[in-house]
């Protein structure tokens, strides 16, 4: 064995010796409350591809769509015949474009009712409310309300928020946050947002 | 109208402008090289969030993983029925399982064969190279050959390269660079990686 043929294996038994210590440390097992937040692309993206991973093991998900849902939505175009799979999505569309509060509360409020079932369900392993953290700042929903719902969700169940600016009661309630921060984004370079990959 | 709906109203027409002028200022239409890095989780799922997205139209993607991929992986496997979606897999898992330099050079030179391929391909939409990061940063793959096929790619062709420290180069070609930093993990604290939502 050459030495760099032994440094490699040197280095590489001591990382496995660490990942072996960490995963020997993860013992406990329930849901999770997970929160992408931050400014860059691929908060919503990611929820989609844990919707896509948990279906694949044959788990039921819901997702909540508190602002896009109006928007044409490749994933759930390709997911939408999933039987495990439901949608529910807040039927006004941004509200920089319907420029009202009434309505935008209403609406809300509504597709939260759905977003409250499922966190009461319990055959229902994942549900992702998607951009839920928009709805908190401009106050059509409250926050007491959704930390009781996450708290009181079923055992088993894994939520993931996401959004810009989380509430610091969801982050401080949450297993796992990450941060997702814009290095740079092609539509700030006039580049178009693209179909398939953007929406 | 009262005061609190006349306030939110202007407010949202500031917003509504200030989107529409960057919709308007955005008139590039090409494909995109996106890098997902960063310590925290969401990288490889907001990948195949794309891949799920970009498959929901139709388009044809190629996702070749370049370490996890002997692990179970329910994207993978949700997806597998997809004519439009072709997968290769480094055969070799963790290099820190395998401890071989020599061996694991061979696999990651083997399945980069495959990333060529896919990256020469305008019929392909799509291409996800998962984890392509450390293979640079462990000299298994050399810069220079990958940005030249990154370069030579089909203008419509998106690329997606995700993995932690990505390399200088990269991200300076990059349109998109979002770093998914690790603001707390549910794995740190003791919980198990939880099958349908960490794999």
């Amino acid at each position: 064995m050459t030495d760099r043929q032994s440094r490699h294996r040197n280095a590489m038994r001591n990382l496995k010796s660490h990942v072996d210590e960490k995963v020997a440390a993860a013992t406990e097992q329930r849901g999770l409350l997970l929160v992408f937040t931050g400014n860059g692309k691929g908060k919503t993206t990611a929820a989609w591809g844990t919707v896509t991973r948990a279906l694949g093991y044959g788990y039921r998900a819901g997702v909540v769509q508190f602002i896009k849902g109006m928007w044409e939505c490749g994933e759930r175009e390709r997911l939408a015949d999933d039987a495990n799979l439901s949608v529910h999505i807040m039927a006004t569309g941004f509200t920089w474009e319907t420029q009202n509060r009434e309505s935008d509360t209403q609406a809300c409020q509504a597709v939260w009712a759905d977003a409250a079932r499922l966190l009461s369900d319990p055959e229902v392993y994942l549900v992702v409310l998607d951009e839920i953290t928009y709805m908190l700042k401009f106050g059509y929903l409250d926050i007491a309300t959704v930390r009781e719902a996450l708290a009181n969700r079923p055992a088993e169940q894994t939520v993931i928020v996401t959004g810009r600016n989380a509430h610091r009661e969801l982050l401080d309630m949450a297993d796992t946050v990450t941060e997702m921060q814009e290095v740079r984004h092609a539509f700030n370079a006039g580049v178009q947002a693209r179909r398939g990959i953007d929406y």
